[in-house]
């Protein structure tokens, strides 16, 4: 069996090495842009190269180093019947809701303003908030948006769920489709966004959406900058109608210099680490279900390529 | 039925409304320290005055307004054989949970390095954090120990628990009284403080108890000022062997100005805010208690006034 890995690792021997003790019967390559086909089995990438599937036809499956997967779906020559097999949680969905709980809190009990009293040395206490004043909506109820919202709900707090489809989940109000969308945001000050990337959901996030939320909204995206429209995030900001938003990804990373969104207070950025893979998890889950294909059996995260999730 | 409440609160009224709203069938004095004996049955109090038990002769029981009972202890005159209730949880132990987290995510996750790259326009993304590495030890395992040991245990932290007493708690390894001790500190990294404050806590968390702890230590505190000895803390910064504070508790609240711990970087400063008394759940549960025991019943969170707790 050969397995071929492609991403832009400086160091790929970080990867090879544990990819070859967790799967001795396999021969691990590197991506060389300049080399010839090696007729891989598996291949195990991050945004590869169109001349990969150009190269390489005899792939059987291929399996994305993350969880969303339309750096992988734009690649244009990607052939329609390929197996693509998406990255499982690995520890990122309890990352995430970490994140979002910090961030959450940032917002509704102003930690920001008590650094600023250390710094100044004063002492005062602010008023208490009530979990009723802080009602969140998640948009995207995969993997990653299940956790979010279950553990905001395990700490008391009114969670919405929105999706496309209907989900069921305990002690979280969830709407599904177009239709509910606008009572979703009607009934969320805190909207967090883990919907995956598709044609659909591409702008998704726009001025007519953030202006649905109620007063004193505030936005989490651990999603994917193209979400955003964002523009219209500083002008809802400008017009208050969003007092603060709390970004991990952006349409260009790094976030270029001279972004406006560098200097506005009311927004924290992040350098996209919301929620990041580990190398460990990643390489026994991936090396686990390249055995189990290897051998016929079914594996979970295969993605359905036209719905782009 | 007659019910006194003792609370230095300028506006009492924000608690005596509230209360003749939920017992009706009440009369509710606000305590006035020039004013006669009212025979009053119940009282609800936050640090009274020793003058209270000198004048009341008639109470039945007194309700604390935290959960922390230390202040309405060490009043020199308490009757031995009254009854004390001290709050249960009213909403305390979740924001205690909420609170610890954050103060975690922001050690483990280096928040303030990324707040501090945005203000100079970085975008760096530094080494991800394994859970494994961060071991947390939460010292007192009443309601709010559990909470917190909970909410930790299902964002998939490791965590310890010690008390004084045996404790089983799902998904936390548990350890018991002084023998204990040595074993709980040698397996933890991240150090929360929720212990009552008694004779036998107070000064606890000292040099020999810090310098226990993993390498990179971090102590949160959220029990009460008392438990740390605050030059041993500085100390074992000096020497590197704590590597950050957040302390929301403090021997003197406010701290006062002039405070070494307030010019510390390493040190986070919150003005005795991790946990708020929430008035209307407050109240709602002492009410209920008033009027089960004025009937007989049997209520929780009797304390037992010789073990402190």
């Amino acid at each position: 069996m050969k397995v071929l890995f492609v991403a832009g690792d400086p160091k790929p021997e970080r990867w090879t090495v544990p990819i070859k003790e967790l799967l001795p019967e396999a021969e691990v390559h590197v991506w060389d842009p300049d080399g010839p086909a090696i007729d891989a089995d598996y291949a195990i990438v991050w945004q590869p190269p169109a001349k990969l599937f150009e190269r390489e036809k005899k792939l059987k499956a291929v399996f994305n180093l993350g969880a969303g997967i339309d750096g992988l779906l734009k690649v244009p020559n990607l052939p329609e019947d390929l197996t693509v097999v998406r990255l499982e949680d690995a520890g990122m969905s309890v990352q995430m809701a970490e994140y979002v709980l910090h961030q959450l809190l940032e917002a509704s009990r102003g930690m920001e303003t008590y650094r600023e009293q250390q710094r100044q040395g004063i002492w005062k206490i602010h008023r208490p908030i009530k979990r009723s004043e802080w009602p969140v909506g998640v948009m995207g109820l995969g993997h990653i948006g299940k956790r979010v919202a279950r553990t905001l709900a395990d700490l008391d707090y009114r969670v919405n769920g929105w999706a496309r489809s209907e989900h069921d989940l305990d002690g979280v109000r969830t709407y599904a489709g177009a239709d509910e969308l606008g009572e979703f945001l009607k009934s969320t000050r805190v909207l967090v966004n883990t919907l995956p990337l598709t044609d659909e959901t591409r702008d998704i996030i726009d001025y007519e959406l953030l202006s649905q939320l109620q007063p004193g909204a505030v936005l989490i995206n651990v999603g994917r900058g193209e979400h955003l429209v964002e523009d219209d995030l500083l002008k809802v900001l400008d017009e208050g109608k969003l007092v603060r938003a709390s970004l991990d990804v952006f349409r260009k990373e790094p976030l270029p210099e001279g972004h406006p969104f560098w200097q506005r207070n009311e927004i924290t950025i992040t350098p996209h680490i919301s929620a990041r893979t580990l190398r460990d998890a990643t390489l026994e889950q991936i090396t686990g279900k390249i055995r189990d294909h290897a051998r016929g059996l079914t594996i979970t995260g295969i993605v359905d390529t036209s719905r782009g999730y």
